[in-house]
């Protein structure tokens, strides 16, 4: 009998997958004993990785960004003390998860120990960030750290392509933007191939599963952000999102998000799947355990002008103004988009914020603007509008194969691209979607009962909570504030019990996609699975919206 | 023998001439003999025009737009006294000039009259434009009047479709704007065929002249706002440039223009060349007689929030304290684009610019930015990628001839377009080509002097002053700013001076069109017009280049 030879790209990555673990220190390799301990639970959350810290090291990790700023700042903890905790509890985070594409702990370190002695020596701190760790999903560039992206293809290249002197060279002009603030950066997170998925699998690290709840995934595509943030290995991080990809694992691992609109943030020098299409953009979002972090985090960002620099980002400054509320607010509410039916537990979440709202005295009123399917179907034109061919010139570089979850959008190999004046024709059909979005919210205002038009719209992230592995048929839900360009935050509500999310006996499904997704519900599966919501604004309206989505939460 | 029996398309354009001189009020019919008059003049501006003239009716076509509103506030006079002399003298521009495509003085007259009623009724004014007559280029949509564009294809039909009921029954965004803020619309301009052109030629009205010499185009593609603008029949009118065609005609017909970036005002609902090609941006631009009626109509027009109805519009209002400059600038200049030499009057322009600024104090450096040859190549990959599609789909209704200018980008029919994927890959080329710009720019804070990166760039408009018709062979100098997106302002300097602008002996070309363009230089033909230069400004940056060009024409 012939022993069957690994494929070159699966040595690659059994390589990569290698080096990355032997980045870990020593001393905090984990025993066997509890990595099959983590995988005999269901959630390897809270108490369980807490175990494995000191009291100490639990205390700084446990407590939010702007807070552990303060603290650092205050000199109550050292930046070298706080990064060597976020090391520790991601390095534990990845054992048991998987949820780590790099690892540059020591040039983590070597920074904290160099803020540390600038603010010894100086009594100011570097910036507003001063000692923050954050967490990068594996698009940003950092220079001396690769980049894969989850294409094994990508190891050892400048995003594919060897010999430009761009390896290892390049920094993303957020990532820049990030260290002269006085961030320390730590790490990079999973997220799938192609980044079109709202899982993390890859050839690379194969899944990272949902630390919740690990029957399930942790989203995706910034999916290793997510996990790793409910794990407690970081306090903020940086996603980007064009159909749902900060906002997904944001709700699936119980944490927050923001998906600002694009344009808001530095995109330049960022790894991306099919970067040449601008029709629909993919936008930087930021992920968190609270939301006063994802305040603090774009005010330090704007700060530094990233319009200077980057030809994407407009001429828009933090404007704290915008956070003023009134007191009586209305919202909108969409239950159902017309193309998915949300399983119980979403519909649970959705009317605990609906009646939070009405509680506090707001204004609820329900959301009929132009089909969300059309606006879906120009979305999916889009994104599919290159044939497959960008995806598939990376994965031929190795011949790695496609992920399943991806074949039917890409299976089978690259296709005619869209021809160019129907390309350009989809450019006029978003603009105009848009704009009569837009002439919708506008004319709320004649209902809204507060003289504005609606200031928020709350509705579901997805159809379901964590989804099941394979089971993720329908993004309009998120995809919509892409195609819009709007602002949407993403925010936890409850987790699902399987004692109150059953099934009615009756459902008339909308069409295969929603009986499908019906079928998929399992509330045995699906117990103590995160709930979340997403609250949506309109364009460039991040402030606002931040100040909107905390209000949310002191209603909850 | 047999009479040839005229193509449809000419048929049309004849019938659609004749019904546009009908909507000319009889009293405002010129004498034959005046016509010829001009017909056998080179300059038919000023003294000309104005012999037609009253008094008062020159008087009041002869100040400037905000002082035109003022007078109006103050009841010097009625908005109906002040639309029917700017509908008279426009209404003998167009018959001396051609620059005409729409006539609409009775829906003027009646909108004046109702401006009246509401000023001695409410003693208040309609808004900051109370009664100031606006002029369009012929892409705008009017209700009620129609858009040809320059296609005679397009008569009869909503841009290019019959029957879909929007035909006469669409408003521009930007024109609704207009008239909320008080503005009063009396005409449309003329434009070229495809708008592409620094000229102005369509198979409808044939060509429109430069008033200010007779022998020269008015140049494109918002020619006739050039021409009806420099013969006094409009102080304020909005055009769009996606190369050039706000500043070409401003700077060939001696007045004054702004670019502004694509995205601060709104191109919602207004016709276009190529409309869903994306990648390098038409822009909204304005033309005037001068420099503070810009300042206040763009002031004016973000006051209504244009981007809660246009996706495309940015959400920054107008910022007055960017209008603040210090004592001391420092300008660049380049007098050269490395791809063609501006012909002597030019030259001379850019150095009274020069010299003014260097006069007053500022200071000036060279200008050696990243290859503006990379850039144009690039902007003409961008407008070139549908392969004409749309343009021949438009020739097609009618079966109308492409104009002989246009030849060279067209002629032949429809090629295959590019490939989306090429396409794709020209959006990231831009955006890489504008961030080392913006690099560049950055970087000049090394060696200004001022603490600041260069105010300003002072560079020509084009290589010539307004092209002897079928002349023009080289648009890089406007066309760097649409690439970019940056704002870029228009100011005339001087005139031709046929006894010093004289052409050195020796001239040793770039490259081939260098020696076409040059050959065409001819200071007999050209003496008298008009010389402009522009100031190129950064992104989203209207209010300082407003003001560093107010600047300018105090020092000039």
């Amino acid at each position: 009998m012939r022993t069957q030879v690994p494929h070159r790209w699966e040595w690659v990555a059994d390589k990569k997958r290698k080096a990355t673990l032997a980045k870990i220190p020593v001393e905090w390799i984990l025993p066997e004993h509890v990595i099959k301990d983590a995988a005999s639970r269901r959630k390897i959350t809270g108490s369980f990785i807490e175990a494995l810290l000191s009291d100490r090291e639990c205390a700084i990790t446990n407590i939010t960004s702007p807070v552990l700023i303060e603290r650092i700042c205050e000199r109550q903890y050292t930046s070298t003390e706080v990064t060597l905790a976020y090391c520790k509890r991601a390095a534990f985070a990845h054992q048991l998860n998987n949820c780590l594409h790099e690892i540059f702990f020591s040039d983590a370190i070597k920074a904290a120990g160099e803020l540390d002695a600038y603010l010894a020596n100086t009594g100011e701190t570097s910036g507003p960030l001063h000692g923050l760790p954050v967490s990068l999903k594996d698009q940003f560039h950092v220079k001396d750290v690769e980049t894969t992206m989850g294409y094994v293809s990508w190891v050892g290249t400048f995003e594919g392509e060897k010999g430009t002197g761009q390896e290892f060279n390049v920094e993303s002009q957020l990532v820049e933007e990030l260290k002269s603030l006085g961030a320390v950066l730590y790490c990079k997170t999973s997220c799938p191939q192609t980044l079109l998925l709202g899982e993390t699998v890859n050839n690379l690290i194969g899944s990272t599963m949902n630390p919740v709840n690990q029957l399930l995934s942790c989203g995706g595509s910034s999916g290793g952000e997510g996990a790793l943030l409910a794990l407690g290995g970081s306090t903020i991080g940086v996603g980007t999102d064009i159909g749902g990809s900060v906002r997904i694992p944001a709700s699936f691992c119980g944490v927050y998000s923001i998906k600002p609109s694009f344009g808001r943030f530095s995109y330049r020098k960022v790894a991306n799947n099919d970067p040449g299409q601008t029709i629909v953009n993919s936008a930087i979002g930021f992920m968190s355990t609270s939301l006063p972090a994802l305040d603090l985090f774009m005010e330090s960002i704007l700060s530094t002008k990233p319009w200077l620099r980057d030809p994407d980002v407009v001429e828009i400054p933090w404007r704290p103004h915008l956070k003023q509320q009134p007191k009586k607010l209305c919202f909108a509410v969409m239950r159902n988009d017309g193309m998915c039916t949300p399983h119980p537990p979403i519909a649970r979440g959705v009317g605990i914020a609906v009646e939070a709202a009405k509680r506090a005295g707001h204004e609820v009123v329900d959301w009929q603007p132009p089909p969300h399917s059309e606006g879906v179907a120009i979305h999916g034109a889009c994104l599919g509008a290159d044939g497959g061919h960008d995806v598939w010139k990376q994965l031929a570089i190795l011949h790695e194969p496609l992920i399943p979850q991806m074949e039917e959008m890409y299976g089978g190999g690259p296709t005619d691209p869209m021809p160019v004046p129907e390309y350009q024709d989809y450019a006029l059909k978003r603009l105009r979607y848009t704009a009569r979005y837009m002439e919708y919210w506008n004319s709320t205002v004649e209902f809204t009962g507060t003289g504005r038009p609606v200031d928020a719209v709350i509705m579901p992230v997805a159809p379901h909570a964590a989804v099941i592995p394979n089971r993720y048929f329908h993004y309009g839900y998120t995809e919509i504030a892409d195609l819009l360009n709007f602002t949407a935050v993403a925010i936890p509500i409850t987790t699902v019990d399987k004692s109150v999310d059953q099934t009615p006996d009756k459902f008339e499904p909308l069409n295969d996609e929603d009986l499908k997704n019906w079928k998929a519900y399992d509330a045995d599966i699906y117990d103590g699975a995160p709930v979340g919501i997403q609250l949506l604004g309109r364009r460039f309206d991040e402030e606002h919206m931040i100040s909107i989505a905390e209000e949310f939460v002191k209603l909850l």
